[in-house]
């Protein structure tokens, strides 16, 4: 999309306290951007709410708010990822992404330019996942009180299948698929941030994934749990669902499939892959029986996608006092390595990575 | 309510930037203080989305990002007020409010003790409004890059009837009536902000409308519009409904209640009190034989509820060459005073309050 900005941005080319007032700043602000870019019949009757026709009751809600620094990064920017970020949040529940909001708090001084650019990319990326962006908001603070844009997305997706993909429903038995290489949208941002050079640039993996689930389930495999990578990465993803189920997990380190300038930016950071956000990742917890043919299906859309191993039964526990003081009564999370060594992929405890997303 | 922090504050008395990390912290502080706070079923699921089934297909759906300062005032505080603005939105498309998603934006150093009762807050405001709090996010930001916390809320609503309730609809001959008195909320916090002392303490009107509201559609009252008078107060809603509407709407002055401090409040800091932002009040546009009833239902609610004016055909147009070059060629709200002149309310061009919701 390459819509010329209907705001004059030589009239007001910063974004002024004024523009969230409730005046005609505003007014122009929304009329002229968010409605141009936008554009659907639902956002365009402004009233307080949205009034839409779902095609189900059955539905699901969640929200992300963005504030990733740098705004713009190679493969992606704030926008397209407030966009995927919550079509994924959707998708991991099994759902169709349908409708999304999108509120702006926005730092008094930020260029009208770049918010423009900001808006385009989530205009881009939501026609492209079939969403629409029906109802907004827009507040503008006080220079120095927030830090050029933060834009929360709320969405709404219908469930139009009678399966529960839900973290309480992962089994003992159950294969872990992954449906491409890690870390690469973390370390795409902290190389910009970090200033450093590879010989070839790494790109975000900013993307909707939701096509992908909607494919297997119409293709009719059983999935019982799916999670996205975001924050605190694989790590984190499997010791939510090993909590929530109540299970051990057992991952091989070699089936992980991890790009060779990734895994450099993280020694040279001194971080750990598994550790990092990725923005268009997600684990999908499948029967075995329909493990063949889930994989057969991730790996239509990335030839990355792979088996990285499978739920076992509760590890039974050693009595405390045997263990000594640092012992973590309940190990859900193993990785098994290249010359077969087993430790414990524990929850990252501390921020490793601020403002990813 | 009155719950005990589940989070150790000795331990966490300020939130660092590892609380919206991804990691254990993250966990902690979601498991111990939202879930504790916000309990219900669908949240506790913990998943990427939550699931829920609707009583309807016919949704309403909106968005509002909170800003206020200071976060806690006369009457009310950033948290319950996250609540009411979104089920106000909602009622404001003639929608029972469901379903809320809350995602903080919390600039690192936030005293933990300041978010716990920001979280109470709004789950004591959720419980009064019956709507559920099913799905959330947590961001930290760095210190200096936000301004303590910043909330957002999106809603669902159900719509229940047939009737559709919007901008569009209003028709010449509609009443206009009012919830109540104008201006409390932004002189709350002006108060506050300015240091102003009265002889009473002004209160912001703070508080959920949708009771009022399906109090209105069970009668049987035929709703036009509705419009709640946030930012920009009356003034930017009567606004905003006459462009929609292409129709001009006449108001008496006189009929406006203003509490006497809040008219003192408006004088010392020379504010116009019809633009300034309410945060418990809307419009209603009525048919003329509906009106009478649904006044008699507002007033039940509310004693200083009132008929404020009504809707006119689109004035005719002077032809501009006759008007001058400030003449305005569409005058479409009008004001009348007491001694019966007429002047033109008109859409607030600047940002009389920033940070006021």
């Amino acid at each position: 999309m390459d819509l010329f900005c209907p705001i004059p941005i030589s009239q007001y080319p910063h974004v002024l306290l004024a523009h969230g007032g409730g005046g005609k700043l505003m007014r122009d602000l929304i009329g002229g951007m968010f409605l141009a870019a936008f554009q659907n019949p639902l956002l365009e009757t402004q009233h307080d709410s949205a009034v839409a026709e779902l095609a189900e009751k059955k539905i699901a809600f969640t929200t992300d708010s963005y504030v990733v620094r740098p705004l713009f990064f190679p493969g992606g920017d704030i926008g397209s990822m407030a966009v995927h970020g919550t079509v994924n949040d959707l998708a991991m529940a099994g759902a169709r992404p349908v409708y999304l909001s999108s509120a702006f708090v926005i730092e008094e001084g930020l260029p009208m330019e770049t918010l423009w650019r900001i808006v385009r990319s989530m205009a881009g990326a939501a026609k492209k996942c079939g969403v629409q962006i029906i109802t907004g908001d827009t507040k503008v603070v006080d220079r120095g009180k927030g830090d050029g844009v933060f834009i929360n997305t709320a969405g709404i997706g219908v469930v139009e299948h009678a399966q529960t993909v839900a973290p309480q429903n992962v089994c003992p038995g159950d294969r872990i698929l992954l449906n491409g290489d890690l870390g690469r949208h973390g370390m795409a941002i902290m190389a910009v941030r970090e200033g450093l050079q590879f010989e070839s640039r790494i790109e975000s993996d900013s993307a909707p994934v939701h096509e992908t689930v909607l494919e297997l389930l119409r293709a009719g495999v059983q999935i019982h749990c799916l999670r996205d990578l975001t924050r605190g990465g694989l790590t984190s993803a499997l010791n939510e669902i090993s909590a929530a189920a109540g299970l051990t997990l057992l991952v091989e380190e070699t089936a992980i499939p991890v790009r060779e300038d990734v895994h450099a930016a993280c020694e040279i950071l001194g971080l750990d892959v598994f550790q990092v956000a990725c923005e268009g990742r997600f684990a999908a917890f499948i029967p075995e029986r329909d493990a063949p043919h889930a994989l057969a299906i991730m790996q239509k859309v990335s030839k990355d996608a792979c088996l990285i191993g499978q739920v076992l039964p509760p590890l039974p526990r050693r009595s405390e006092a045997k263990a000594g003081p640092n012992f973590n009564p309940s190990p859900n999370v193993i990785l098994k390595s290249a010359i077969g060594a087993r430790r414990i992929l524990d929850m990252p405890t501390g921020e490793q990575l601020p403002r990813i997303c």
